[in-house]
């Protein structure tokens, strides 16, 4: 039985807290931190619980009860030399156009997209393993900000942010999850994952480039730059994603969305998250351009999906996937592909490990579209001779359906560089494939669907091998996407059989015919 | 640029595979891990990537390519003494009545609640240290079960199954969030956390059970124990979990469900995932008479809400929130009630990590209900003197709308364990709470909007004071109740003010009108 002094008894006692009301030990000279060395146990020794045990345990500083976890990572905060900034995307050798992260700028001089290049040489002088040591040291842990799973890879996102302006919702380390019943029962393979990047904050894997934005929104703030807020033209992710962001930092959020066009369900997000949310008189492309005529005259940060920031945050779910692999390298990555930002973020992220030497060498990628927004796909079947915008047609997989892709041009960096596929799949398929997972225990949306008809032609073509490690990458929560699947599963999509449509039978409430249907069920059931 | 060697160039080609074909090394003898002792390196030194430099890092064997991680698993095992059995809850220390976890057993032979009893002599071989260690090896990795945070503590859920017949989504390590913006606008808080078990594989905490359950299903039946289906009567989230497990395992899940009483949306995850769902001319209690009947004469294992095989894999999320503050005790942890199995779970994990000395305190334990169902509420109000069941009335915190709570022995024995403490929620508190969360960034549920408002009457009464370390459960995603959302922000609830309500503004489609309404939004918005 658990004895008086097992809880604090009450709320004006300090007698049994374990947290110190002052600092008690100076701060560390040297932040890295130096993986602890316990070794495991056999001896039936004292388990007898004593303060001190439990402070000898882990060898960080306890903080003190009136400081935060922020102002901790501020006490403990260290310099370093690494740095990054603004480069035009691809650039010339010979171009020394370059922007600090500090400045407001989209695109470079001549119009193309910017990327955020890293000081390299800083990076280097530390070698793989202790970059793996780092990084790993920080995982399951509540330590500002390094339960992020963006920043704990501070260092390669924005190495230069003090951490007490980071806006995290300790996103990322998502579920990397063994697809066992769906890869053996529909593919044959024993060694195919899920990287469930959509069960998360907000519910998408936007959430990974949302803190990166709205973190270096904030340090502008702090600095005084002219940002009055942040504003997006979205239906979806996007929107949701920096709503919460803005709402966890008290930075307002402007949503612009074409009124009568879309859902409330749509809108709940931004809405529930304190957006100012405009629903304009006009459609998707009226709202973009009004957007981008109001962030013209006022200092409106804009959201857009050609914004290099984000790609820094989505380019950590590379790096941790190889983590959780124990920085083994799966042989294929396969990413769902509108915009095209996140294929190219992926690249970034396991090129940035191979060249500091984490692994020695990084997967082939394959970028999935939906037929009906295929722009990649029809450029990659003319081998990358000619690319043509299409227009998009509407789509299940919603979050894709773009016909004139921002990000073409680092796509297609991405796949060049990879050896790598592009597949399309049609909305039958793309359903199909939807509904066979789930049935195998998951729950994913349209997008994944895309993803996991590209596996299956691949596989069926024998590109892609039985025991080949393979990760499909899923981007949003099947929970966004429940009426498409109810749709498929009351068998009403035209022009598709939803052959894999598992209705519910209706039944009187009588025992006798409950259980004729249940044994009628039962007999043919699995044993 | 990258080298033509970077990527794995073809799948027939095995050159630049890490994996080997076969296995290189002999097993291990000894399978508890060693915690690797690497130190940080700050030498600038050679980062070129080698095969060498790879394997070295990690001690681990590598799998062959034709293994898979259950497989790995096998190969891997190892002998240990630890063991459990079903005893009567709070039993007289004179019953020696027990049951074997392989029995299909669910409740004893009075009639009461059964709990899992372990051997914990033999666990206390091993001190508080060595348990630590152990479980925080285990994090952020994907090896087979140690991957899921449920099965991380394999040794204190399931000790005697075989890795091979668990059944597992990767489930727990979900995310502990700070709630600094909440805290610090709503209650002067530095130090509130919540502990997000509903950003999950199927959406809600009830995973963490649910894998145990379907696991020793699963066992049960490659024992050729008389299981044809695990079955339910749910409109939520336990059907959820219970058909996802199923699928992934293969094994027939039955879901009993009121016909025209649930939406098609409280039913998408059950069908879905391939369960045979009966919807039947019924209301709930003629539901659950049904499927009682009916797993009187067939052999199919009852999901419901008394088997205490759940409780132990929900208890991890305390273990779990321990190891997330670098085992650090909380001051308080507050769950939402319903049928009261939760809040027994949470007490039950905190109470093993302090007897087995992890810790040296556990945290007090709230306990919050929806009014409109609140038998526990009533009960601790009466000194725990008279307990009533109550007619539950109809509230948005859909799942705990229960009047005559199965667990509410085992609540009882938690909170008078933990100096604990039951309060209540009207509906308008519970709505303003989960409106007020969204607000600071979060998409909560409206059970969580049940445990905040318990935490706002508590710290507004002083009992939880400005510093103290506060974990508030949330148990399902906020997209799950996107209605009630729409319903609160489209101030459409009756007898309820929607004090916090923020709807869309509607604005035509002219720049200047435009301008006009964001500047005097600007006006007034937080610089």
């Amino acid at each position: 039985m658990a004895s008086s002094a097992l809880f604090h008894p009450n709320t004006s006692s300090l007698f049994h807290k374990t947290k110190p009301k002052a600092a008690p030990q100076k701060p560390k000279l040297y932040s890295f931190p130096v993986i602890a060395c316990s070794s495991s146990s056999t001896d039936a020794g004292d388990s007898s619980p004593s303060l001190f045990s439990s402070l000898s345990h882990n060898h960080k500083n306890r903080r003190p009860a009136e400081e935060n976890i922020r102002d901790e990572a501020r006490r403990l905060a260290q310099s370093h030399n690494f740095s990054a900034k603004y480069v035009p995307f691809n650039a010339d050798p010979q171009s020394n156009e370059s922007y600090s992260l500090d400045e407001i700028v989209y695109r470079s001089r001549s119009g193309s997209l910017l990327d955020v290049q890293h000081d390299m040489e800083a990076l280097r002088k530390f070698d793989g393993n202790y970059w793996k040591s780092l990084f790993d040291s920080r995982i399951g842990k509540t330590t500002w900000p390094y339960g992020s799973g963006v920043w704990s890879k501070k260092e390669w996102v924005l190495p230069e942010i003090d951490s007490d302006d980071i806006v995290s919702a300790f996103e990322g380390n998502s579920n990397l999850f063994w697809a066992e019943r769906f890869g053996k029962q529909f593919l044959g393979m024993n060694d195919l994952w899920v990287k469930h990047c959509g069960i998360s904050h907000t519910g998408s894997f936007k959430d990974l480039g949302m803190t990166v934005l709205v973190s270096q929104v904030n340090r502008l703030r702090k600095m005084k730059r002219p940002v009055v807020g942040v504003g997006c033209a979205s239906t979806g992710d996007t929107s949701a994603a920096l709503s919460a962001y803005c709402a966890a930092a008290g930075i307002p959020s402007i949503v612009f969305l074409p009124a009568n066009k879309i859902s409330i369900a749509q809108l709940v997000q931004p809405i529930s998250n304190g957006a100012f949310v405009l629903s304009i008189d006009t459609d998707f492309d009226g709202c973009m351009q009004l957007i981008r005529e109001v962030t013209a005259e006022l200092p409106i940060y804009l959201a857009n999906s050609l914004n290099s920031l984000r790609l820094e945050g989505q380019k950590t779910a590379a790096v941790e996937i190889l983590q959780q692999f124990d920085w083994e390298v799966p042989d294929w990555i396969i990413v769902p592909g509108g915009n095209l930002g996140n294929i190219y973020a992926f690249y970034k992220g396991f090129k940035m490990c191979y060249d500091l030497g984490l692994v020695d060498r990084i997967p082939r990628l394959i970028c999935a579209q939906a037929a009906n927004a295929n722009p990649l796909y029809m450029y990659y079947k003319t081998k990358w001779q000619e690319f043509k915008p299409v227009k998009a047609n509407t789509t299940y997989a919603s979050a894709i359906q773009i016909g004139d892709p921002v990000s073409i041009d680092r796509a297609v960096f991405a796949l060049k560089n990879t050896n790598g596929i592009v597949e399309e799949a049609t909305e039958e398929e793309l359903m199909d494939a939807m509904a066979q997972a789930d049935s195998t225990g998951m729950f994913i949306c349209p997008h994944t669907g895309v993803a996991l008809t590209a596996l299956i032609k691949l596989r069926s073509s024998g590109v892609i091998g039985p025991t080949d490690r393979t990760v499909v990458v899923s981007t949003a929560h099947g929970l966004k996407f429940t009426q498409s699947k109810i749709d498929y599963h009351s068998n009403n999509i035209s022009d598709i059989a939803c052959r894999f449509a598992s209705p519910p039978l209706q039944v009187k409430a009588d025992f006798g015919t409950v259980m004729d249907v249940l044994r009628t069920y039962l007999e043919k059931a699995p044993k």
